[in-house]
């Protein structure tokens, strides 16, 4: 994937997308001892930078596959974003999610005019339920991370950011299937000034940390994270991506998250959802790599249960 | 009060404050069946509009006034408000508390270089000990809402606002001291075409509804609100303007305050107090009011306990 395409995707996606707004605050630059640029895709639609690339996916569909609709697995964010793209552009949504998943989101993605095919909440089901509907309808699969396409649409959010500040030193994302962090690090690759892309990653889910040491994709036992984006893993189209291009993962403790979540709401005055405080936690915490210096931080969502939030009295 | 006045005030202060943003929702807009701008001081320095009122009132004062400092009494966004604008203006700023004031509370003032003298929590305690202040330090008491230069000063945001949208048929915000009320009454009257303001009220805090009714500044028996922000009561210097320029004040319900506050966390993602809330929820109440209409919202401020929300699992 080069810088071309990046630009093209970019161009193709805008009408369906917002241009995001980047949000800075003196309290948390002087706690960081660094300048924070944060780019706010808890303000994307649907709440999160997951709108990119699911737009673009579709978007690089033929007309044939189009008028069959798209089908993926997911429970977060990617399957409201897969419906209210593909709703904004015409085409049918299929998104089969566990029968265990909230009501909220069930209704969420219908809201969006997606439709839901529920399945039991394992592995097999979920791979079983997506072929059903590929066999039936002649449904295109979009993977939420692990596809050039979505990849690419991901990677938009920090050409805008470095568009907006042009000598980042660093550029800081969540890590969870690599979506998103391919995206950023194709895009600081060719679009910054010698700009290194860094990942933070839940200790509990720490399977990207491991891939990059192992040199192959590793996986996770356990799940047992408030990041509930980052609980899925790396992919073979976007593992080697973060092989080439991201300079490290640094790794954060639940207790790090929080009090990172929290900072980000009492001082930017945004609602994020846990995951996107990971990337904070990991520059609050190694804050001797970044002092002093220039840092872009992607907030990656805003769809969070205010009925359930982790803030002690 | 003039517009000319307005203008200078908003030119004096621009160096102290932010230009906050104008956010929009789909969603919202089609809960309300109308077209909501959502002009977000909680985004402004301190995280409320009460830092313009309170710059504005210390850039009015004499050389010599400056030089003995300022003193007022509050426990809410006042008191850092005047501590922060003092502090860049190189002014002392003396802050009347309640002993009873939450710690964090006092440690925000004297975070932003504010001496916080603590009181009995009375009303007769407060105004003795702001008198000391004046008599033993000369200082110049500064009131956070019956002030005509805090006046002028909240009616900035409304400015920018109508700079920003300039054909809003209605300008909403809520009504506790009055301040931010007469202030953005003045700027619609001056600024605006044809925009009528209306204020929002919690029932259990309706001095300014029921003093609107009799024509003179009524009194709370009780304040059992969550909207802590509007407990206040009107005084001689806003009554009048609110007399003059307000159009309606629309009484609303504990629980729709957090109905609409948890709307504006949910789908703005953004952070705000319950008192800014009382805005939106007037809207949302007096629908037909409304309908089809262009209406700015002023999201009064972000400084909210996050560990004391109000939402139910």
């Amino acid at each position: 994937m080069d810088q071309q395409q990046l630009i093209e995707c970019h161009e193709r996606i805008k009408p369906f997308i917002h241009r995001t707004p980047v949000l800075t605050s003196r309290l948390i630059n002087g706690m960081a001892e660094a300048l924070l640029f944060f780019k706010c895709e808890n303000f994307q639609r649907m709440g999160a930078f997951k709108m990119r690339g699911a737009a673009n996916a579709i978007m690089q569909l033929t007309d044939e596959q189009k008028q069959n609709g798209v089908v993926t697995h997911s429970s977060g964010n990617f399957a409201q974003a897969l419906s209210l793209a593909a709703q904004g552009l015409g085409v049918k949504a299929y998104i089969v999610m566990p029968n265990s998943a909230p009501q909220v989101k069930k209704d969420a993605v219908r809201g969006y005019g997606g439709k839901v095919i529920e399945c039991e909440p394992n592995l097999q089901a979920r791979e079983k339920a997506s072929k059903e509907i590929m066999a039936q309808y002649g449904a295109t699969f979009i993977h939420p991370s692990n596809d050039d396409q979505v990849i690419l649409g991901q990677g938009t959010a920090c050409m805008e950011l470095l568009e907006d500040h042009p000598n980042l030193d660093y550029v800081v994302t969540p890590v969870g299937g690599g979506g998103l962090l391919a995206g950023t690090a194709l895009a600081a690759h060719y679009f910054g000034n010698a700009c290194k892309t860094i990942a933070g990653e839940p200790f509990e889910v720490d399977d990207a940390y491991r891939s990059l040491q192992s040199g192959k994709i590793e996986t996770n036992q356990t799940t047992h994270t408030i990041a509930d984006g980052l609980k899925t893993q790396l992919g073979d189209r976007n593992f080697p991506i973060i092989q080439k291009y991201v300079d490290a993962i640094v790794r954060v403790t639940e207790d790090e998250i929080i009090s990172a979540m929290r900072i980000i709401w009492e001082r930017l005055k945004i609602v994020c959802e846990p995951s996107s405080a990971v990337a904070l936690a990991a520059v609050l915490k190694d804050k001797s790599k970044f002092q002093g210096k220039k840092i872009g931080i992607i907030i990656s969502g805003g769809n969070v249960d205010l009925g359930r939030l982790p803030f002690n009295r």
